[in-house]
C-alpha cells in the first residue's frame, strides 16, 4: 500500500509500504476514506531533522471503513464507517474515564514515534474500541468533510474553548486564523459567545471566519493588536483567548488580550520551553490551560450539530488532493496558499 | 504616629511619620490593632534597590479599629473593627463584582508605591466601604490572631485551593511549607480534599501542617520530590498543587506533580518573566491559574468557620513582637526562626 513518509524538513515522499495488518487481538485496520494535512505537520515539515531509514509516517486525522478487526474487538466490523482521532486510547483507564483520552495509559499518538499515519491508503489502529467513533450514518459526500474535522481540527478548537471558558455572552478573542483558529470559531459561537474577534490578516480565512461568525477582525500584531483587542472590549479585554498558534509572541498576545481573571485556551503546540507573561498572567488572575484535546470525548456532543447542518467545520477545506499530490499540500499550506488540505487516498 | 520603612534590602527602621489622616471622602483611617509580616515582604527585604529619601512604607494585612471616617463613607462609623485585606477596591466597579477585588479599576495594595502601610500604628485606607470588613463581633483576643489571618494568608490559601480546583475526594499538593502554604493545607481539607501532601521541611512547619490536616509529608526536593508524590499517588500524581512559593524551581515542581488533566494555584509571587513547564504542563493538560487573591470576596465564606472554632488558621503566628522588633521580625522570617510574625504596635 502507499502511505506518506517525511524522511526531513521539506522531504516529503509518497512510498509504498507494508499493509497495515492486525498485530494486537485489540487492533483494527481502517482504509482511509478522508485524511488531511494539519498546521501541527508543518513544524516536522519546517524544522524535523533527518531519520534517514524509515523516516516518519505522516497523518493523525481520518475518516475511513473499517477493514479488519482483532479478535478482541467489540463494537465494530469490516465495513463500518468510523472516525479516527488523532490519539488512540482504550477508552477504560481513569483518564479516559475522565474524558482526557490524550492521556489515556495505554494510549498514544498517530504519526509519531514509530507509529503509522494516516496519510496512507489505509492504517492500523490499536485500542480500536476505545480509539474508534463508529458512524451510525452511511457515506455522505456532502457531510463527510465536517464529520473528518472531528478527528482533530473542530474538537481542538471546541477545546480551546472549553478550557478558555466560552460560555454565554462572553467576550472571547482568537489567535490564529488557521483551521484550528477557524474552528475556535466556530465553537465560540457554538458555546454561546456574545462578541467573537480573530486575530488574523489572510482575507480568505478572515472571510471565513465572518461566516463562522466572527463579529471582529484584528489585522494588527503584537503591541497594536493588544491595544485594539482592548479598544474592541470596553477597554479591559476578552474573558477568552483561544490560542490557536503555539508560538512565544502568540502566547504573549494572548495572556495580554485576556481580561483580568479571563482564561486562555491554548491549543496551539508550545515551541518553547517556557511561556511567556507569567507575571502579567499572575497579577491578572488569568488562567492557562488547555493542550491536546481529547476530540473522542467531544465527537458524542459535536457530532448532531453536523449531522443537523447547525455547524459546517469542513468548510476549513480548500484544496482536496490524491495521495500523490500530498508533498504539494505540504507546500500549499507551509505557503499558505491553504488553509486547509483534504487528503483522498 | 511612628511606622515600618524599608530603606533597601535588610535596611527596615522604625520611624515617625505624618499621622495618618483622612485626604479623600471616601478613605478611613484605621488604629492598628494587629498587623503582621508576610512572605511578600521578604522579597523586598532580600533584594529591594534603594529608595533614599522616603524608603518604603511596609505592611498590607491589618485588624483595627476605626478611628475616622472620610464624608462620604457610609458603612462603618469610628470604633468598628474591621480586617483591612491586602488591597484596596471600591466595591463597586465590574472586577469586584465579579469578586476579583484585586483587579478594582480603582483599587491598588498597600505598602507599595507611594501607598502607606500596615506596619504602623494607625493608616489611611482608601475606599473604605469597599476595602474594609466590619466585624460584627467585639474584640475577642483569642480569635484575633486567626482574624488577622483574613487579611491575606488564610484567604490566599483559599485562592490557592480554589484556583487548584480542590474539592471533595481530591488528592492535593501544596508545595511551600510557609504560612500560605500551611493555610493551603486549611483550606484543602476545608474543600473536602481526600489526601493532602505538603512538601516541606522544617520540623515546626511540618507538625503544623500535619495539625491543620495535611496527610503525607515530602522533605524531598526536585525530582525526588516529584517521584516521591507520584509514589503516594498511585503513580499519577495530585488533582491539585497550590504553589505557594513563586519560584521557577517551586513552579516546575508543582506542574510536574500534577496529574493529566490537573490544576495548578499559584499564589507565589513568580519572581521570573517566564513559566518553566510550558511543554509538560500542554502535554498534561495541565491548568495553571491563581494570582494575587481577592481576599476581600473570601471573608464571608470563611468567617464562620473561624467564628465557630472549625479553623484557626492564627496558629500560623508563631512570634509576636511590639513596633519596635519588627526589624528583628524581618530577620527571624528571612532565617526561617519563624513562620509568621504577628506585630503589635
Amino acid at each position: 500500500m502507499r502511505a506518506t513518509v517525511m524522511y526531513r524538513a521539506g522531504d516529503v515522499r509518497i512510498e509504498t509500504v507494508p499493509d497495515a495488518r492486525i498485530i494486537e487481538p485489540t487492533d483494527a485496520v481502517v482504509a482511509v476514506s478522508r485524511a488531511c494535512i494539519c498546521g501541527s505537520d508543518l513544524w516536522p515539515y519546517r524544522g524535523m531533522e533527518e531519520i534517514p531509514d524509515s523516516g516518519r509516517r505522516m497523518g493523525h486525522e481520518a475518516i475511513g471503513f473499517v477493514e479488519a478487526v482483532g479478535n478482541d474487538v467489540r463494537t465494530m466490523k469490516a465495513g463500518d464507517l468510523v472516525i479516527m482521532p488523532f490519539a488512540y486510547s482504550d477508552g477504560s483507564c481513569t483518564f479516559c474515564h475522565e474524558g482526557l483520552q490524550t492521556s489515556c495509559v495505554q494510549g498514544g499518538f498517530f504519526g509519531i514515534a514509530g507509529m503509522n499515519g494516516a496519510q496512507a491508503e489505509a492504517l492500523r489502529v490499536p485500542l480500536a474500541d476505545g480509539t474508534l467513533f463508529v458512524l451510525a450514518v452511511g457515506q455522505d459526500d456532502a457531510l463527510m468533510p465536517s464529520l473528518l474535522t472531528l478527528s482533530d481540527v473542530m474538537g481542538t478548537g471546541h477545546h480551546a474553548a472549553v478550557t478558555a471558558k466560552v460560555g454565554p455572552g462572553k467576550k472571547v478573542a482568537i489567535v490564529g486564523d488557521g483551521a484550528v483558529g477557524l474552528c475556535g470559531v466556530i465553537a465560540a459561537k457554538r458555546l454561546g459567545a456574545e462578541q467573537i474577534i480573530i486575530l488574523g490578516r489572510h482575507a480568505d480565512r478572515i472571510a471565513l471566519a465572518k461566516e463562522f461568525g466572527a463579529t471582529n477582525i484584528v489585522s494588527e500584531r503584537g503591541d497594536e493588536a493588544v491595544e485594539r483587542v482592548r479598544q474592541l472590549t470596553g477597554g479591559y479585554g476578552v474573558h477568552s483567548v483561544l490560542e490557536c498558534v503555539g508560538l512565544e509572541q502568540s502566547m504573549l498576545t494572548a495572556i495580554s488580550i485576556a481580561r483580568p481573571g479571563g482564561a486562555v485556551g491554548r491549543v496551539g503546540v508550545p515551541q518553547d520551553e517556557t511561556m511567556p507573561g507569567s507575571q502579567p498572567a499572575f497579577y491578572n488572575n488569568i488562567t492557562v490551560g488547555g493542550g491536546p484535546a481529547p476530540v473522542r470525548a467531544y465527537i458524542q456532543e459535536l457530532l448532531p450539530d453536523i449531522l443537523e447542518g447547525r455547524i459546517e467545520p469542513g468548510k476549513v477545506f480548500d484544496r482536496v488532493v490524491g495521495l500523490d499530490d500530498v508533498p504539494d499540500g505540504y507546500r500549499a499550506m507551509d505557503q499558505r496558499e491553504s488553509i486547509k488540505v483534504m487528503v483522498e487516498p
